[in-house]
């Protein structure tokens, strides 16, 4: 090829290449492929920032308790700065958190949480709407939809929102193939999520809804659910089939202050969130941050990370974060950010092993022959006892549902993408609750067998096979605090 | 005070404080008052180190078994590595070791075994005297007696010594109040040693032994035991009371490469082996050995380190240890090392814990799901379950002995300096046997109850009251390989 030619043959193929990828409409990160029904989404104008019609509205949400679990509370107190720093008004963001974490005893900084080792306290100033026995998956629907009066508990607060509103909802916990965890009640089910979001849709009440989701397995609660033609974008922390991470762990890089035994933050959502604490938000696209956080989470090592996915109506991407979480003003005239300053961990924790690296680290620090010893070496077992017989009890089922040779291979089938994980979610809650009626609570590391209760439903499995299957493996539920159903059933 | 007067008056106080101190014939350390019956041991010249009379001996022993405690077999062929460039002949030193490390297939690096995190093989020439069950306590004995007639099993090397000869005894293990680990058999007790070494003494094949000592509690094994005039010298990793600890592990700094979930070296035993491996030993004598030694495993840290300590013949400590451990030529021109380079590592492993963090760190890095991940956690499951029933039992028993509120008093309680762990060695025996009989093994972790047990003895407890005792505090013995009394009992 001659030089002379060379550039306008450049200019061709990179316009054809725009163009093609353009006019499928596809994500443009490559890993997923969405053919929107409205392929022009990805051409109209972001909307006009500084002149944001309507209100912004927020749920914040961390579905967990416990200190083992500090991160989640944590992640829900910081966005809810990052909201009120942004312009938000605490009448519009409703938070839920169990709120036993700033003056937990194992807590080294009696009042105060924080998201990363040298970060400030996050707590001040977060009201309490719905905290203890009042965060259920019931009440975030209520809260959701503004239906007071199916309200149980809480301050009340709601998302009163109208047609030109904005609505960010952050959730974070752990989670399972088709569920989210909730520290009362039931588990948050795909599928009642999918139908809140629609009804709030028909309802009129929105204009533009992002969903930010941290979890394991989150990818689950969207995909081949959530409809791309209810202005609903929504990005999780990991694809339907891994784990989330936490980070700022003990003995991992970076660590926590050392007289912390529990894990800050999580990989995903602190990415967003420190991305969010140093940006001028009127300028950066939901897509923009997107693409960081995918690249900060999916974290380049082989032992950990996980992929970030967008869902529904990804048009809705090219919108400026600042519709959604307002601008800090102090952040107005930046205009250049060192992305190296949001670091990548070196190390990170699976969320289903952040408990026992709290117990672990509790065990480790404390003195020989201690009480705190002991009891930390209580914790360590009594975890990991629940683990090996929820884990051996499926196994189990599996086995006598399906044959032993073919059980595992049932309850690890995954779906095409693109196909929920199950069809009928009321068979899905009905294997759940005859599991835990005879081998005692899944509770949150148990929620990674989801998968399995939902294949048991797609082989038209009837529930009397299951309960006898169920009580064949589980002759007695142990008698460990995980294993206890005191605190209800998970479906 | 006119200042004319100032300096003889220091003078005058100085020769009095170094005569009141030589003429006591202290430990010039300060922690540990010694009064050797024969006061000029003090004074006496070292042995004339480039004319040794006689043969150096060794005898080399890790007590251990298993993985997890790598560091034991690894300590000890670098010792082995050390002696041999020293000049030892491989006829007269003599290896107890289990050997089931090079070729552990959790090795990452088959046939090889290392000391330090960047240091090289120490496993190439040991030999293979007495390996697996051979790893006695009676085969120790006969080893070190000289009396082949004894021995089971071994390749039937013994320290076949002469009056003009030098023994170097170095052991390695976890260990407890009054009792060595060993790998196969029973334990060995205090007692027993002591009287092995009382009778190589009354035989005469030895002018001097230098017994150096790794192991939990390490120092009851001559506190107020080891006599002072068999020309014998010992140093202990820790005192009579305390853990010692393993170093290079696991997520503590300095780190084992990443690919090993286990400790490489023990804290005293690394400090003494990094010495010898600079140093010229003809100009370096045993008491500023125990010294450099101390200060390192002292650590200086309040969260880990021990208290070395020296016993019976301390006048001995004025050899250099060329007399025992010969010199490595090419460190016959080091006039100067750099202490600094003896790292004190920022963190170590407790040796009762270090089992489980290997467990905890395989746990850690295995993938989640994978099969290795669930074998560690059974393994951490099961290690703990062991701890906590060893623990339970044992407080059980001193309520039933002495009362809810008098047991754990008794049980904790300390003899004064200088006195034995217990007077009566045969009924401690009995008192383990008939615990174990009910409650299951021990264990290396359950040797740290050793005080409990003489205190039992010391109280003058009949066999009969602990014979029921422990049936009634152990209904049943656990299903775990620790627990189990496969490999026979510990006393």
């Amino acid at each position: 090829m001659e030089s002379s030619q060379f550039p306008s043959l450049l200019f061709f193929l990179l316009t054809a290449a725009f163009l093609a990828v353009a006019a499928a409409g596809r994500d443009l990160t490559g890993d997923h492929l969405r053919l929107p029904s409205q392929a022009e989404r990805f051409f109209r104008e972001p909307e006009n920032d500084d002149n944001v019609q309507g209100t912004r509205w927020a749920i914040l949400l961390a579905g967990s308790s416990g200190y083992w679990n500090y991160r989640h509370q944590a992640d829900v107190c910081h966005a809810y700065q990052i909201l009120r720093q942004g312009g938000l008004k605490e009448e519009n963001i409703i938070v839920f958190m169990y709120d036993d974490i700033a003056y937990n005893e194992e807590n080294p900084r009696q009042g105060v949480i924080i998201n990363k080792p040298d970060g400030g306290d996050v707590y001040e100033g977060v009201p309490k709407d719905y905290t203890g026995a009042d965060v259920t998956a019931s009440n975030f629907y209520a809260a959701l939809l503004g239906n007071k009066s199916a309200l149980t508990g809480g301050s009340g607060k709601v998302v009163d929102s109208g047609p030109n509103d904005h609505i960010f909802v952050y959730y974070t916990d752990h989670g399972g193939p088709g569920v989210l965890g909730m520290p009362a009640g039931p588990y948050l089910y795909a599928e009642d999520l999918i139908e809140v979001l629609k009804k709030k849709h028909a309802s009129g009440t929105y204009k533009s809804l992002v969903f930010y989701l941290e979890a394991c397995e989150s990818g689950s609660i969207f995909e081949g659910l959530l409809p791309e033609d209810i202005n609903i974008y929504a990005t999780t922390a990991s694809n339907a089939e891994e784990s989330s991470w936490g980070t700022y762990c003990p003995g991992e890089y970076p660590s926590p202050p050392p007289e912390y035994t529990t894990c800050l933050g999580d990989l995903y959502s602190v990415a967003w969130m420190e991305d969010s604490d140093i940006h001028n938000l009127r300028t950066e696209s939901l897509h923009q941050q997107y693409k960081l956080v995918k690249d900060r989470t999916i974290s380049g090592s082989e032992y950990y990370g996980s992929h970030v996915m967008q869902y529904g109506d990804i048009g809705l991407s090219s919108n400026h974060l600042f519709l959604y979480l307002g601008t800090n003003p102090s952040n107005d005239n930046i205009t250049f950010v060192d992305e190296n300053s949001l670091r990548t961990p070196s190390k990170a924790v699976n969320q289903r092993d952040a408990d026992l690296v709290h117990f672990w680290d509790k065990f480790r620090k404390s003195p020989e022959g201690s009480r705190r010893k002991n009891a930390a070496q209580k914790q360590v077992l009594e975890a990991m006892s629940h683990r090996m017989h929820v884990d051996n009890s499926v196994e189990l089922i599996g086995k006598l549902l399906f044959g032993i040779e073919k059980g595992p291979e049932v309850f690890k089938s995954v779906r095409p993408a693109g196909l929920p994980l199950v069809d009928d979610w009321v068979c899905l809650k009905n294997m759940v609750r005859t599991f835990e009626t005879h081998c005692g609570s899944l509770s949150q590391y148990g929620m990674k067998h989801m998968r399995s209760f939902a294949n048991i439903c797609n082989a038209g499995i009837q529930n009397e096979q299951m309960t006898e299957a169920s009580s064949q493996a589980c002759v007695s539920v142990p008698a460990n605090p995980w294993s206890s159903l005191q605190r209800g059933f998970s479906a």
